[in-house]
């Protein structure tokens, strides 16, 4: 896998153009690509320029709807439920979550679920949108199953993120983590570098741990059992049945409240890929002062940072802390892209028009 | 560790009693025991009868006020911010969700936010209170720091339940679980047995992964360094920083939103233990009609339970399920207790002269 470099700047206005190449307006491709460079500026490559192709291949397959009107079909001062018409996910995202800001600022309080998107990117995107108007931010979206029940054989539940954030000083606090003990795309590194995943990562098709990384991958993109196991492991010995429980919370608070697909029909509802999501936004007012709430977190995060060691380590990250240092680097040094996925990014160009804004390797 | 079982409704009669023995109302001594035997129903032996005692102590150490007046410092029609007044936390704890409740059969939404509470038995009791008014409900509190963070070796963090609930058929679903891997009665569970608990449980006073039960037991009673990891275990190989993530998300709903205790500081208040909770409700109706989101529920939970099982495996349980089946048994065949719990029943009996309620032992 070798790396090289692209502009941060150069590779923000590639996207914009590919994306109103697609047809999206100048407006939403730049919300979207937002949503993409936030992936990449955090040092997520997963979710970054990397997965350009994934969307480029759902877009032109018209599973996602360049033109899609997303409908509220049930609104109340706290809450909407809206129907995205098989939107491109980042804009059905970044819509409901300034819906939910909007409603936290009168309110105190937004809730708002929905179904029949498509893949959002980062969840902790979104969580952040709600964390930058002083609230907190909580995100969830189902996906394909991939994560086996404990004692199961077959994927019945999606890798199901849950992001959250809250203001605080020097660096906010977002968390944003797959329910599953690891997200595919580490099991595609492992199988790159020596076919072998650790133990506790994922189940084969009789549902017994397994190690062979090709074989776990063939049996999920075959859909032929297995899969990847919840956060916490196989069995009940390092309480794997609470990853399985907290993917269910998010299969429950997505396609289930919205009316939309559980994670066991995403992919197969004859249209879009019928993802959904859930959005929630909490004026911190609710609390007493705001700017004491926001001291207090500032405060328990140093502490934590600030705690004890373990011997031959030096650093306690707090969530976000990563993606934070992260992002001097990248806007300096650029995005680090696979030679693969330069590739694609080039195929993706010609298709949009947009070859002269392809940003060169550094 | 020998058991030895008694019935469920005389140890009702006898729990009402000794709770009145400590100065509650008749009402308040129904509604604490109801708590408890909560927790004995459900098997969960760790949280019941066995943990009398401790309340023993609290109580007669006046770290809980059996007279404490919880205040409303701050309220809106969708929230509440609740002082505890070192109140009870069971009692504390259900008028809390109880305002919840209210607040969400009006607004939608109801989050009511706790401190200076104190210890409030099984997270799960107060989410099913919203779930039998057809209701989500979530239930958190914060503990006294037991959970070591990634790369740490002093404990910040508190077991840090989070608690789950909404309506199903024939089962509701009930998530309730600490964010640590294990709880600590399951390392004392371990030490009883032959002195190893298993490794990615806990870490010394080093940092360093141990599986010597009675060595990590010893530190986190003197406060020696170490504790339990999070859920995930050790380092970031297994996701770890997951758990000590959720954790972290609870530590903020309860001590820093109420305005209390963050976990680090609990039982250092210098009065009661200070310990924080929080409460949302959230009315089913927000998201269409509510027995249509039940229906989807119970197919979701069933397709899970009826997926196909690992080779050796016959049963996938949903979150709930073993609780739900433990009822039957432990209503017509008694509660069991250790012959040391029982010991401790007989002083706590005499204390609060509630000798002639004492169970006999079947």
């Amino acid at each position: 896998m070798a790396y090289r470099n692209i502009n941060y700047e150069k590779t923000r206005t590639f996207c914009e153009h590919v994306f109103k190449g697609y047809g999206f307006s100048e407006e939403e491709s730049r919300i979207i690509t937002d949503v993409f460079l936030f992936a990449d500026l955090c040092g997520i490559e997963s979710h970054g320029m990397q997965r350009l192709n994934r969307y480029h291949y759902e877009i032109t397959n018209g599973m996602v709807n360049v033109h899609a009107v997303p409908v509220i079909v049930k609104e109340t001062p706290v809450s909407a439920v809206i129907d995205g018409n098989d939107a491109m996910g980042q804009l059905m995202a970044v819509k409901a979550m300034q819906l939910a800001i909007e409603k936290a600022k009168k309110s105190g309080v937004g809730i708002v679920s929905v179904r029949n998107s498509n893949h959002y990117g980062c969840a902790g995107y979104y969580a952040n949108m709600a964390m930058r108007e002083g609230m907190i931010g909580i995100s969830m979206t189902n996906t394909e199953s991939i994560m086996v029940p404990t004692f199961g054989k077959k994927a019945m539940i999606g890798t199901n993120p849950i992001a959250f954030s809250i203001p605080a000083d020097p660096i906010p606090f977002t968390f944003d983590s797959a329910t599953t003990v690891v997200p595919r795309g580490k099991l595609e590194v492992y199988a790159k570098r020596d076919g072998k995943i650790r133990n506790g990562w994922a189940v084969d098709e009789n549902g017994q741990e397994s190690t062979d990384a090709e074989r776990v991958l063939n049996n999920i993109i075959g859909k032929l059992g297995g899969g990847i196991l919840p956060l916490g492991g196989a069995g009940e010995e390092n309480s794997g049945y609470k990853g399985y429980g907290l993917g269910m919370i998010v299969s429950i608070m997505t396609g289930i409240l919205s009316g939309g697909a559980t994670d066991n029909y995403v992919y197969k509802t004859g249209h879009g890929s019928g993802i959904a999501h859930f959005f929630m936004a909490i004026n911190l007012d609710l609390f007493g002062d705001k700017e004491e709430v926001r001291k207090r977190v500032s405060t328990f995060m140093q502490e934590v940072r600030d705690s004890d060691k373990a011997d031959g380590q030096d650093h306690i990250y707090t969530h976000g802390e990563k993606e934070f240092l992260a992002k001097d680097k990248i806007l300096s040094e650029g995005i680090p892209v696979q030679e693969k996925t330069y590739e694609e990014l080039k195929q993706i160009a010609e298709y949009t028009h947009s070859e002269e804004y392809l940003p060169e390797l550094m």
